[in-house]
């Protein structure tokens, strides 16, 4: 598997939230050599504590392979995942699971917590730190030009 | 606040969910005496793993409201959250939670673990068996129907 491309496609998107206004967030799930689904941070736009990239992507995953499981697929992410996504990503049985930069705040993947070691009876494989310095520079160049609006 | 009104009024969603051959699971989002967020468990028929009923509450809620924020809400659900739900009700900062039955496999406000108990900055007040008897006895006859199809 190559996760370092797959990484990149999923800092597009998050190059796209960040174009938007919004942190810099993006997620990519991949089947074989096949992206089945996409997300961006979308929170301020939507105005929904739910629009994370990870949520969006696992929606368009699902509604792609018309399935809620998503057990032969891994996703892709640019920032470790809150508790919600780090859920969702039990409940839609994600094969594998690559995230970028740590989140020291709500990152749920071994930040605050690791959600994939406790009991709930399904368990991904885990890669943290895919591509980090380029996931971190997006999320430290975002919060520069805000401070600085 | 008088939490088994509202409680009732997430156990009619779960019937709804039951008669249309869903784990029945329904849940209520409420702001002073107004509903502002209506869910019911819809996962098999949108073929989705995020179809939980408070995944749909909290999104009914935060388009009703604009905002993502859901500060001054309070959540009725009658299934303890699952890890994704947890962290969704922390992320659109929920003031509080009732819930019905206690959930052993994933349930993430008591029984697993307690996510509202972890340091993420935010906990809302929780409140847990409330119309326990109601909640549980839908859940055990769902499963019992669906054994003896």
């Amino acid at each position: 598997m190559d996760h370092e491309r797959w990484m990149g496609e999923a800092l597009a998107l998050a190059d796209e939230a960040a174009g938007a206004g919004e942190v810099p967030v993006g997620c990519v799930i991949v089947r074989g050599e096949q992206i089945v689904g996409r997300g961006r941070n979308r929170r301020e736009e939507d105005r929904s504590a739910l629009a994370h990239a990870e949520i969006l992507a696992i929606r368009e995953a699902c509604t792609f392979l018309k399935d809620w499981r998503l057990s032969d697929c891994g996703l892709y992410v640019t920032l470790e995942p809150c508790p919600m996504c780090a859920g969702a990503i039990l409940n839609a049985r994600l094969k594998w699971v690559c995230y970028g930069a740590r989140d020291e705040k709500t990152g749920s993947c071994g930040s605050v917590l690791n959600l994939f070691e406790e009991n709930y009876g399904y368990r991904p494989a885990l890669y943290g730190g895919v591509l980090e310095e380029d996931c971190l520079a997006r999320l430290r160049d975002f919060f520069r030009d805000l401070r600085r609006q």
